[in-house]
């Protein structure tokens, strides 16, 4: 209890860059209707393109990616209170205008993003549940796949990057039979001449233990 | 000369196994218009479904799938004279009346497949022609994709293995950006509990060596 008294002062401390929850996971309980849909113009006082992270852990790949374009508006997801809230405060730290944060799941996304509103989602090492039973909770599973077409502009890419193999098949084939077009794929990373890589620290963790870093980007198709 | 004139006579020796050229090079030199268009039903005598191999190599693939499925029709397409000559000489031996073989270029195809009327292309270990000025003879570049499409049924099947790391990365783009569906994707064959799977010379070679084998299955979209 004092655990998550502090840690919600952390989070409440974190300001405007803290947009709160995707869900109000209470009301829902109570059986009643979300309505929140995020204005972006709102909240980041321009209409520059959206960026939306999927899964940013402790923020890191996020924060770089903000602090490389500042013309580009950045929204990192994540369900975990107690990772996410990191994140968060390396943001603050950095005070980058650019770069805001909501808490929870992915699947509640497209009630609150309005469709055709993201340019870009970002995938970086998801979990990759490996058991058969649990693969409707990989963030590449069609389920997510119909959310993420939905709010993402025709022509919006989804950039995905694991160390995962399974993973990684599995995407190709979800994001193909959903009709993504897949470009610039690349099944070894780090040695594939890409520039402009935003290494995350697990992704250096896993490639120097010899491990390939598997990369796709994935085209939403005109609807 | 006295190798040509040898090789001529295995040719010949293989008798109808052998269909002879995709196309009459001397008399496209001559400008003359190319009319050919095969009649599996009356060369094979039957309904069955049709399964290509493009580029055979010495046949050990075609001739164990012919084995295998022996209600299958099976055409092996290779531009190597004298490497073709091995296949033709082992479905021979084996007295397999379900396979047969086409000397020439894969870019003929188109001409003399009728559309619509292969169930299933494999191509088994293409060369990578990793030479960026050479990718045009890429056997999954797009010119070939579309060739394939044409004469593929809608549903029908090409099925890939490849050791080459960059032709997979090159495959995977160009069928998804030409509206094949990708599945069963493997990103290391031999380790992943596929059964079934032919290992051919050059496969048993390279996977011995710890390379992993690259395989996919892309179904043609209905038109």
């Amino acid at each position: 209890m004092r655990r998550k008294k502090y840690l919600d002062e952390r989070l409440d401390a974190c300001g405007n860059v803290n947009l709160g929850w995707l869900v109000d996971y209470a009301a829902e309980q109570r059986g009643e209707t979300q309505q929140r849909t995020l204005d972006v113009r709102e909240i980041f006082g321009n209409d520059n393109p959206v960026h939306l992270e999927v899964g940013c852990g402790k923020g890191g790949f996020a924060v770089e990616a903000a602090r490389r374009n500042p013309d580009i508006n950045f929204i990192a997801v994540e369900m975990a209170r107690n990772v996410i809230v990191s994140a968060m405060e390396l943001a603050v730290k950095e005070n980058l205008p650019n770069l805001k944060f909501l808490m929870g799941k992915a699947e509640y996304l497209e009630k609150f993003f309005p469709e055709n509103s993201v340019e870009r989602i970002y995938l970086n090492f998801s979990c990759p549940y490996p058991k058969e039973t649990y693969k409707k909770h990989r963030l590449t599973h069609p389920v997510f796949l119909e959310i993420y077409k939905h709010i993402l502009i025709p022509g919006g890419e989804i950039h995905q990057k694991t160390d995962n193999m399974k993973l990684f098949e599995f995407s190709i084939e979800n994001l193909s039979q959903c009709g993504f077009k897949l470009k610039n794929v690349s099944l070894d990373l780090h040695n594939s001449g890409f520039e402009g890589n935003i290494v995350t620290e697990y992704e250096k963790r896993f490639s120097e233990q010899g491990f390939p870093i598997y990369r796709l980007e994935a085209v939403n198709p005109t609807k």
